[in-house]
């Protein structure tokens, strides 16, 4: 559990934080972001909203470009912002240097095939190593939300769904929302989880949202001039789900927007209300 | 005077605009980006901020980064952030491939010194040729402010000292205060202006001011944990030189702040709101 600090940098009154890490859930070394708003240093324990960024990020995206910082000072809520997949010179990427799949395209599943199911637990440790390691270390409770775009999106919601009573809300941006049915989904999911699709069931959210067991606030925006709409995102199937399942959904078309941190910056001050109000 | 749209991203309900076009004062083809607020839609000229980056920036840095769409979209301010040099492959760079001298450090001034005086004009660009271009191709007025950060701090207070008329106000953050006498104008003064450092003297903001025309409203933060702050940046030569002239200087030390766009975005509000106040 030994953290070391690699950068430092104050941030509307409170602390914009990175750290080196060794996780024993992925097999090597990570860094994850902290914002930390000036309420914590008070000492009392804040409210954590974790944000799961999309393909090719690392912690750092989410911290510089998305301009969440002054609302999270204004509603006293730490973000932890962790990598995307597990890294290093050990840990296998995509064969071809492709942007989509290993290094930076960690799915936040759990792999069960050889070679990926050695560090390829992005799951576990969004959902269990680093909430212990970031509850253990700074003054952070256990009232945790969960947020991402695309692929994190995909990763928030999966999270939140496959784990009751660990979230008190969700929210996406352009999430991947039936990663069974789509080009990125299907490629990472044939490699991670292997061929037999019936496997892949459990880490897809418009198939989870139908048994879930319990009912959170979630929030969906989506851009509609985002070039990934169509062939990659596909709300409607998320929303379908959601409506047969009586699943509590809004979800925002949002006129104009693209896939990019603009559109992000344009709504993160709802989503962090939205989840400040979840968190009480 | 034609312009090549690169990107387009909505945002903040305005847009955010890259363009590539040829300049005649640089001889060069630069890109700019421009963000529009929501009332440009309606077409009456909107008053626009200059917005000059730092030490190895483009045009991108400060519109990904500073977090300013929001308030520019609530005050209807244009904002425009050019490039901070002259670039291109018959563009000269520093002879070492160093980043503080050449491509990305244009420094804001016309050169004198062969082989820099062919392209390296940024004070003309800045002060004429771009708000040209901008005033001819967007709905935006002749009220125009300037503002920047480090090498770009310099570059606002200079262009506007020496351009009495031009603007309404300038602001800064962490600006090089008295590139005279810092390591970072020196080498840049000494190859694009020459050795007789007699020339200098009309590109340092804090020798300007003694003997400046007009007094604008004047706003400089500057992070007290900032690593350049000593040896390069040098704002009580500012201080004292506006002091001595009577020109009235809000210098603030923000306590914490290091030299990084968290900085910025955590006082980027205030500067465009006083910005916004003069004009009108």
């Amino acid at each position: 559990m030994s953290l070391e600090n690699i950068a430092c940098n104050k941030s509307f009154g409170g602390w914009h934080k990175r750290y080196r890490h060794r996780s024993s859930t992925l097999a090597c070394d990570m860094v994850f972001a902290i914002y930390l708003p000036p309420q914590a240093e008070l000492g009392k324990p804040l409210p954590v909203l974790y944000w799961l960024s999309g393909l090719t990020c690392t912690d750092e995206n989410f911290m510089q470009k998305a301009g969440a910082m002054r609302m999270a000072a204004e509603l006293g809520l730490i973000i932890v912002a962790p990598d995307t997949s597990p890294r290093g010179m050990y840990v296998p990427g995509d064969p071809d240097g492709a942007w989509d799949f290993g290094h930076g395209a960690g799915f936040y599943l759990n792999a069960s095939q050889a070679p990926w199911n050695t560090h390829y637990r992005m799951h576990d440790y969004v959902v269990h190593e680093l909430p212990a390691l970031i509850e253990a270390s700074f003054p952070a409770s256990d009232a945790r939300s969960i947020s991402g775009h695309s692929m994190g999106g995909h990763g928030a919601l999966v999270c939140a769904l496959r784990n009751p009573g660990r979230y008190r809300s969700i929210s996406a941006f352009a999430p991947i929302s039936q990663p069974t049915a789509c080009p990125w989904g299907e490629k990472a999911f044939s490699r991670y989880l292997g061929e037999d699709r019936s496997t892949w069931r459990e880490w897809d959210a418009s198939l989870l949202i139908a048994q879930a067991e319990e009912r959170l606030p979630l929030l969906v925006d989506q851009g509609d001039r985002d070039n990934f709409l169509e062939a990659q995102l596909k709300p409607e199937a998320l929303q379908a789900a959601a409506r047969a399942a009586g699943y509590p959904l809004s979800l925002r078309l949002q006129a104009g927007y693209d896939h990019s941190y603009f559109f992000i910056a344009s709504f993160i001050d709802e989503h962090l209300q939205f989840h400040a109000r979840a968190l009480g």
